[in-house]
């Protein structure tokens, strides 16, 4: 039998998950207190809904579960690859959500501010950084084509990653219509925005010359590629010049949106709009935008206005906006900085054969102060009280001597179990 | 698309997450205070580490995780349903414990108290109240072969019930070898102890009949099959008879650890030997045991000693034992009967067109004492009041009017969303 995890699935010590709760806690607190509530959805759905999901790249990473008994045996007889599956794996939080919205939109407020934080999965080729199992920590707003609910995620979000101890980021905004309009003026084909929009979301990764190039290889003139480049990243475009490339409405509601962020950011983070932003879903229809920092390597949360995906389960199209905090690296960097989840003192009581009963109640009397560990006395105390020491405990007391506490040195003190 | 969750899994709503979340924080906070730390493990497995654990008939409601790419394609060209799958969803926290031990062993305390609350699937036919997808509530006591682990773990499972509310339970505990002993003395050939014990495990479903019908089935003689229901069902057996139908060292173990686990109860639940109990898992070695209440229509807990498990991953014997609390059970009994979770009293800010970021500062001065939730000013503000009240909220402010505060009846308080 193997002893690791399965590739690419990851498992965390007491230490980590105390931090991983921890951290959690935070994130749901700062959202209840804007009255986002938390739902529960499976992790596993309906082969037809993933596959059917607008998830781009994503799709091709869904671990996909075989149907049972005689139906995997006649799809396997029927030698037919697509019907051995009937469930997966979600890659995301957002499809079960927007299924979860149209089982129950009657019984949920409107709009309805929501909370999940869950695992989702992806078969990515492991790499560092990247893992198959992950957790999300997501809020939407359904319901609502206001952006008063943008500039709502934008500063619940900031406050959240704010509670993790995150400083030092700056928000980036954009919207799919600014995009959708500069691609058009630059001359390329409408049928090209999709295709041009995956390869700008590459800048990051590429560079401008490898957007340019890569532009001109799909079989666009250099000229619109030169043109593009030049306005989405050359300052350009920016919200003094926003009226010149698109149309008036959305000028008017990105730049509400940003100069209101930024009121509310009191000057703790920058806002500002970055038309080379496009976020790779494609089923962002309005604004989008994107939390860096330099400290945490980069990305640590985006988001979008996504106005036409449940629309496509329920026939009628439903407003909706979502902000994404990628949980997984905020918790990898904080983990290897040290941090660690605040505890409540740890205390022992050593007993001897036949007296567990006498040490969990004479125990029961700390607990109000301490988390109080048994501990059955071997014939080398001392290595046993170094161990606890070292574990980060705070005192030990002995049954048979109970007003003889030994205190344990507060140099310890950050050495909890790991 | 389907718009509800795939066959047996769960979606939780917001008012049924709140309640599980503060569920599992009070089981969590009672094991916590007895030195029980938490870790998180994978949800997906090696379908090798699966298909090899000692799931009995678990193992045939494992869901499957195709190959992925060529290697799937090749799985398929060759024709063989066995290679079609590399990974599989875990049917109980167990083996992944087991594995995680074996894996991280020198980086834990000895012995070593671990908490795990997470999902678990299983291929069940679709039944109300068999889920396939479903939380468990595990503590495990890992190195030491005491019976004063037991004892601590009845003692701590039980207040974590009664944390929840639950009460008028009791505790049955019975032992593999005295099962082994009596299966032994009744008349049954020694390689007939599985099947026996499979029989017997049927007595709440099947009654003492049944057992000894089905036990007849299977061929063994009629004496032997009425001499095991007369020493399990009928009192022959029991803490006083024990020394007559098992060694001297079992039956110490277990009339001490009845006697301790007693006395811990202080009279607030039962704890009494009970030779028919089996529980199902091969994987028992020692003292086995149950929790029942008749409130909550039977089993709410269970768990049992396992020494030779860990020793199939590192090929050395550790002791082991466990209790694992029924949470789906316990959360569906609550629910139902209306039980909610304690949250802080919401209150609703309203505002008007370009006042967002003032309404946003205006509700941070209540969050000390309020979530606050912003509410967009409609014509009728009637009904988004009614709307307010019925889902539980205290109080409503209008930001042009902040002295005129609307304070909902207290008669609606239990009326939270959910």
């Amino acid at each position: 039998m193997r002893i690791t995890p399965a590739e690419g699935m990851n498992e965390f010590l007491p230490g980590e998950t105390a931090l991983r709760d921890e951290l959690i806690g935070r994130i749901v607190a700062t959202y209840r207190s804007f009255g986002y509530e938390k739902i529960t959805t499976p992790a596993v759905e309906s082969i037809e809904n993933l596959d059917n999901s607008d998830g781009g790249d994503n799709l091709r990473l869904i671990f996909r579960i075989t149907k049972r008994g005689r139906k995997l045996e006649d799809a396997l007889a029927a030698g037919d690859p697509a019907g051995l599956c009937d469930l997966g794996l979600r890659y995301d939080l957002t499809l079960p959500l927007v299924r979860f919205y149209a089982n129950n939109r009657h019984r949920l407020p409107d709009p309805f501010r929501v909370i999940q934080i869950d695992r989702a999965y992806r078969a990515e080729r492991p790499q560092k950084g990247r893992s198959r199992e992950f957790c999300q920590c997501d809020i939407d707003v359904i319901g609502s084509d206001s952006t008063d609910c943008e500039v709502e995620l934008i500063t619940v979000t900031a406050r959240a990653l704010g509670s993790l101890g995150i400083g030092g980021f700056s928000v980036r905004v954009s919207h799919r219509a600014v995009l959708r309009d500069v691609i058009s003026r630059c001359g390329f084909p409408d049928e090209a925005q999709s295709t041009v929009a995956v390869t700008v979301d590459k800048l990051d990764k590429i560079g401008e010359e490898g957007v340019r190039d890569e532009l001109v290889a799909k079989g666009y003139g250099e000229s619109c590629a030169d043109a593009l480049i030049d306005v989405l990243c050359r300052g350009k475009l920016n919200e003094e010049t926003l009226r010149d490339y698109t149309d008036e409405a959305t000028a008017e509601e990105l730049c509400g949106l940003l100069s209101r962020a930024r009121e509310l950011s009191g000057g703790a983070y920058g806002v500002r709009f970055d038309p080379s932003l496009v976020r790779g879903q494609g089923y962002y229809t309005g604004a989008v935008f994107e939390v860096e920092s330099d400290e945490f390597g980069g990305t640590v949360a985006g988001g979008g206005r996504y106005d036409g995906l449940i629309g496509k389960f329920i026939g009628e199209d439903i407003p909706a906006v979502g902000f994404s905090i990628g949980f997984e690296r905020i918790f990898a960097i904080l983990r290897d900085a040290g941090k660690r989840a605040a505890a409540k003192p740890k205390a022992a009581v050593f007993y001897g054969e036949g007296e567990v009963a006498d040490a969990i109640r004479f125990a029961d009397g700390m607990r109000d102060e301490f988390d109080v560990t048994l501990v059955r006395r071997k014939k080398k105390v001392g290595r046993q009280l170094a161990a606890l020491e070292e574990r980060g405990y705070e005192r030990a007391v002995f049954l048979d001597r109970p007003d003889e506490v030994r205190i344990f040195g507060k140099e310890n003190e950050d050495k909890g179990s790991n």
